[in-house]
C-alpha cells in the first residue's frame, strides 16, 4: 500500500519539481497538488505537466491532501503555515525540505491545528539550481533523508514518511532537529558559507584582476564558485535560521585556519604535511560510501 | 619545426607523466628521457612505455636534452637542480611545472650555469591523485600554461618554450614571477588551504561524529574533500614557498569571513543575499571562459 495518496507540494522550484518528478517515477498513481508564489513558476510547471493540479494558492493547493510538503526557502514557512493551516484535512501529515530543522518545529509548530501531524525532513541532496526546470526525477537516489520527527510525535506518521522517501529511492535516518542543525552546519552549511566568502574575497582583491581569477580558476578556486553559484534566498534563510550551530562551528573553523596560517608563517613543514595527509582517509570513506564519485576531478572533462 | 627535440622529465608522477604522455601524443618525433627518485615509479613508467628512456638519476636523464622540465614537489628543486647543474648541454632550456615562481627563480637561478636558459613555468591544470598512473594525455588541453620568464630572460628560449606548451593544447600566458604567486594564491593555493583546513575540523568537531561528517557530505563537504585529498608533499612544499602570498590572501580571507559572521550574528539578511548573489556572476564568467563544464553538480551521477 503507498504510504500516502494524495501529496501536495507548496514551492515548485529545485526540490519542489525534482520531488513531483520522482512521485510520478515512483509512485505514479499518487494524485499530485501543489503551488508556487511565482506566476511564473505555475504557469512552467503546467507546461511540463508535472503535477495533477497546479493550484493559485497554498489554501487551495493543500484541501484533501494527505501529505503537504513544504519546499520553499525556510523564511516563507510561517507565511505559508499560517496560509495552509485552516485548509489542512484531519489526521494529514505536513512535512518539508528545509535545511535546517529546529526553526521548522518552532516556527511551523504551533500553527498547526492538533489533528495534524507535523514531521519534518530534510533530504541531503541538491545542486547549485535553482527553479522547476532544475529538477529531475533521480536527485534524491542514493542520498540521505533526515527525518527529525518533535518529541512524541505520532508513530504511524512517521513510519508513512519514512516509507514515502525510500520509495524515493533515499536512505532514511532519524535525528533530534538541534543535532541535525549542528551536522548539517558542518556537512553543508559552513561549506558554503566559505565559498560564497572566498569567491566574494577573490572578486575583490586588490592587485589581482577579475579576469585573472577567472582564467586561472582551475587550480582549485572553480570549485569553490559552484556551490557559491546556490540560490542567494535559500541560503540567506539557512543562515538566518541556524544561526547558532552556524556561528558555533565558524568559531572552530577560523582556530584552525589559524593554526594552519601560523604552521606557514614559521614553516612549519611537518604540522602542514600531517594535517594534510590525514584528509585523504575521509575522502576515501565518503567514496566508499557511495556519496561521491572516485573519479579525478569528478570526472570532468579536460 | 619542433621547438625542441629532446625533452627530459624529472619527477615521473602526475604532472610528469601527463607531460610525457602529451608529448608523445602531439610531438611523436621527440625523444623523450627522465627519471624519479622513487625506483617504483621509474619501473612502472618503464611498464607503460612512457619514455625512450628512464635514467637512474637526475644527471644520466638530461645529457643531451635541449629542453629540461623539473616536475617534483618544490622542496626538491635546489637538490635536483644541483644534480643536473653539470651535466647540462649547453644552450638547453631549463624549465618547470611548479606551482610557485619566485622560488624557482631563486633555488634554481644561482645553481645554473650562464650557457643555460631557465624559463621557468606553470600548467593550472592538475587533478587530486598523483604517481605515474593517474597521468593523462589531454591534461593541459584547453588550461592555460603560465610561463615566467626572469628579467633579462632569452627570447628565442622564451618563444621555443610558449610554443612546446601551445602544441599540447595548452594556452600560453606570461606573468611576473611574484605576480603569478600571487595569482595563484588566490585561485588555487588559498582554495586549498581552507579545504585541508575545512576538513580537518569537521573531523574531530565535538558533537558530531565522523560517520555522520563522511553520510552527510552531499550538501557541499564533499567537494572540499576532492581538493583535501591532494598529495601532502606537494601542498606542504606550495605553502612553505609560497608563503608571503598565501599568508597576505589568507589575511584577507579571514577579514572578509568576520563580515560573513557578523552579518549572521545580527540577522543582517540584506546584507548576506547581496553578498551571496553577487556569486553567481564570477561562476558564470568561468564556464564561458570554457575553465569549467556548465553541467550542474559538474555532472556527477545521482
Ligand atoms: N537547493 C538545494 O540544494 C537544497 C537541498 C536540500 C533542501 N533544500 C531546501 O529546499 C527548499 C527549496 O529550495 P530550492 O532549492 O528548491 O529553491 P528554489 O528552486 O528557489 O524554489 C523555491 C520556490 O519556492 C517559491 N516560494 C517562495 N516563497 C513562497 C511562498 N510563500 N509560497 C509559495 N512558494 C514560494 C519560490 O518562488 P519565488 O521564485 O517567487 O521566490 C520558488 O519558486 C528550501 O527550504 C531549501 O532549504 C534545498
Ligand atoms: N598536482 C597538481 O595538481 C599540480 C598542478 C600543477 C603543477 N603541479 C606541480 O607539479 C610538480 C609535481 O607534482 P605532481 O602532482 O606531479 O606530484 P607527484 O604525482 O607526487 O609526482 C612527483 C614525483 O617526483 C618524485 N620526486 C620527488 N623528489 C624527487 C627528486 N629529488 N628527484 C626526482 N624525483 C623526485 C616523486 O617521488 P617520491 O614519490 O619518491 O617522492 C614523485 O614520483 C610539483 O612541483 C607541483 O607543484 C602540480
Amino acid at each position: 500500500m503507498l504510504p500516502f495518496a494524495r501529496v501536495s507540494i507548496i514551492g515548485l522550484g529545485l526540490i519542489g519539481s525534482s520531488l513531483a518528478r520522482a512521485i510520478r517515477a515512483k509512485m505514479p498513481t499518487v494524485r499530485i497538488t501543489g503551488t508556487d508564489a511565482d506566476p511564473g513558476v505555475r504557469e512552467r510547471v503546467r507546461e511540463l505537466g508535472l503535477l495533477d493540479d497546479v493550484a493559485d494558492s497554498p489554501g487551495a493547493a493543500v484541501v484533501d491532501a494527505d501529505l503537504v510538503v513544504l519546499a520553499v526557502p525556510l523564511g516563507a514557512f510561517a507565511a505559508v503555515g499560517a496560509e495552509i493551516a485552516p485548509e489542512l484535512a484531519a489526521g494529514a501529515v505536513v512535512s518539508d525540505v528545509g535545511s535546517a530543522k529546529q526553526i521548522v518545529v518552532d516556527s511551523l509548530g504551533p500553527l498547526l491545528p492538533e489533528t495534524i501531524h507535523l514531521i519534518p525532513a530534510h533530504p541531503v541532496a541538491g545542486t547549485e539550481r535553482s527553479g522547476p526546470d532544475a529538477g529531475f526525477p533521480t536527485l534524491f537516489e542514493g542520498r540521505w533523508c533526515i527525518i527529525t520527527p518533535p518529541p512524541g510525535a505520532d508513530e504511524t506518521a512517521l513510519a508513512r514518511l519514512s516509507e514515502f522517501w525510500s520509495r524515493l529511492g533515499s536512505k532514511v535516518d532519524l535525528m533530534e532537529p538541534r543535532h541535525h542543525d549542528l551536522v548539517l552546519a558542518v556537512t553543508s552549511h559552513i561549506p558554503h558559507l566559505i565559498a560564497y566568502s572566498i569567491v566574494g574575497t577573490a572578486a575583490d582583491l586588490e592587485g589581482v584582476t577579475r579576469g585573472e581569477v577567472i582564467k586561472y580558476s582551475a587550480g582549485g578556486f572553480r570549485d569553490f564558485t559552484r556551490i557559491a553559484a546556490s540560490d542567494p534566498t535559500m541560503w540567506r534563510d539557512v543562515f538566518l535560521t541556524n544561526k547558532d550551530a552556524v556561528l558555533e562551528v565558524l568559531g572552530r573553523v577560523s582556530e584552525d585556519l589559524a593554526v594552519l596560517q601560523r604552521a606557514i608563517r614559521w614553516g612549519e613543514g611537518d604540522a602542514l604535511f600531517q594535517r594534510f595527509a590525514s584528509s585523504r582517509d575521509i575522502r576515501r570513506a565518503i567514496i566508499d560510501a557511495g556519496q561521491d564519485t572516485a573519479d579525478p576531478d569528478f570526472g570532468r572533462q579536460h
